[in-house]
């Protein structure tokens, strides 16, 4: 182990040699709610994952199946379907992931018809915007902050009319700086778009989901690079990190 | 929600318009043992999930990565190595799937060097059988449960004899009738098979993942297609229950 390690270990709390227990990342991201949680999901009720790459996962696109593997690909998506296809078994839950990689948020609008309001969801996940961001910082967007939050709010505004009974899920876009793609000077631009998909949240009273603060305490137990070693797209040790930050918000499982 | 669901739902002793909290299946099968397992893993641990086609699930074989979502494929594997990446994080550890779909337990005995003691894990759980038993069943196969035993000893052995401070876990092989490729008449030829994996996780003191007791747990809640639409190859919600059973089992989490 090198030297940075052992400073994680120290960190956390965690001496090595004593094999003590991990304390757990969600649970300190997020102290435990006064009320736990009801249970809530309906009889095959339909639950929708929309997104960029983060979600898309590599997913098989030919079928685009509900409550499939290889339509669900490798990310916090797959893991976080699983969990519900799981524990909530006796409900029949259909799960549909239909994130696609590149998408900024006036993209998610195009294919909103086909990959949401048709498949009739009861809960609709979505996590978007840190193309809006970065396509516009490296040059291939010239969409701003202001039209994301505008096409963001339309986007719902469509949902809430055409599902009115629709839980929505909305996830904050993040960014690991110190690592491949991602350096310091992500962090106070890209708060601007979190703070946006932040209002919208509490404007449309949907379910948040804080990834950035899970994984500012993520990184104090390991390298960024453990968690996104681009800083953008999730390894397998953060894609479990956000479904279970995802699963303990929405379900409290 | 068909009759049969309904069943389901008055079995698990859950009403869905109560919107009450589901019961845990792993707890079901397991109950809590009397003391908690403490943590156990060192720095930068080579942990490795051996099998065939349940443990492979589609994994990419290219580069066979540790730590990494493609050379991990969709299954139990996936699930069950992100949250040891996630939990353990501090500990660096590092992770391989080395399932190869249709292997026998003799198949594995050829590439045990390559695909395991050139690894160095300190961790080492194998999930083997179900082809030993349904390949013989199917005709492809002139192997015995007493050569799947032997060959089974055997390969333990070896691996004892290479890695001597090795930790092993033994998965009890599963079928699920009432599917597409199980019915009632596998239940009590396969019993012998699970039963000499049994007594080999006994002689050499290994951890055991019950997975048949698990699975006949899980059928009380929902379907058995449910869980593996063929009753051997298990679904999503089959890939998440196994994971959680494994880490429930292996390291108290």
């Amino acid at each position: 182990m090198n030297n940075s390690r052992r400073a994680f270990l120290g960190r956390a709390g965690v001496a090595a040699a004593a094999m003590a227990m991990v304390p757990s990342i969600v649970d300190a991201a997020f102290p435990a709610p006064k009320k736990k949680k009801p249970f809530a999901l309906s009889e095959q009720e339909v639950v929708l994952f929309q997104g960029d790459s983060i979600t898309d996962a590599g997913r098989e696109k030919s079928k685009e199946l509900p409550n499939n593997g290889p339509s669900f690909g490798g990310g916090y998506a797959f893991i976080a379907a699983s969990a519900i296809l799981d524990h909530f078994s006796a409900f029949d839950p259909v799960v549909y992931n239909r994130g696609i990689s590149g998408n900024k948020v006036y993209q998610l609008a195009d294919r909103w018809q086909k990959d949401c309001l048709d498949l009739k969801p009861g809960l609709v996940s979505i996590l978007i915007g840190i193309n809006d961001y970065w396509h516009m910082r490296n040059g291939r967007y010239d969409g701003t902050v202001e039209k994301y939050e505008a096409d963001y709010r339309q986007l719902i505004l469509t949902t809430r009319e055409a599902l009115p009974h629709v839980r929505l899920v909305i996830c904050q876009p993040f960014a690991l700086p110190g690592t491949t793609a991602v350096d310091e000077s992500w962090v106070q631009p890209l708060k601007a778009y979190q703070e946006a998909a932040r209002r919208l949240s509490r404007e449309f009273k949907t379910i948040w989901i804080p990834f950035q603060e899970l994984f500012d305490e993520a990184i104090r137990h390991a390298p960024a690079s453990h968690w996104a070693a681009d800083g953008v797209h999730p390894s397998m040790a953060g894609s479990h990190l956000m479904a279970a930050a995802w699963l303990k918000n929405v379900f409290g499982i």
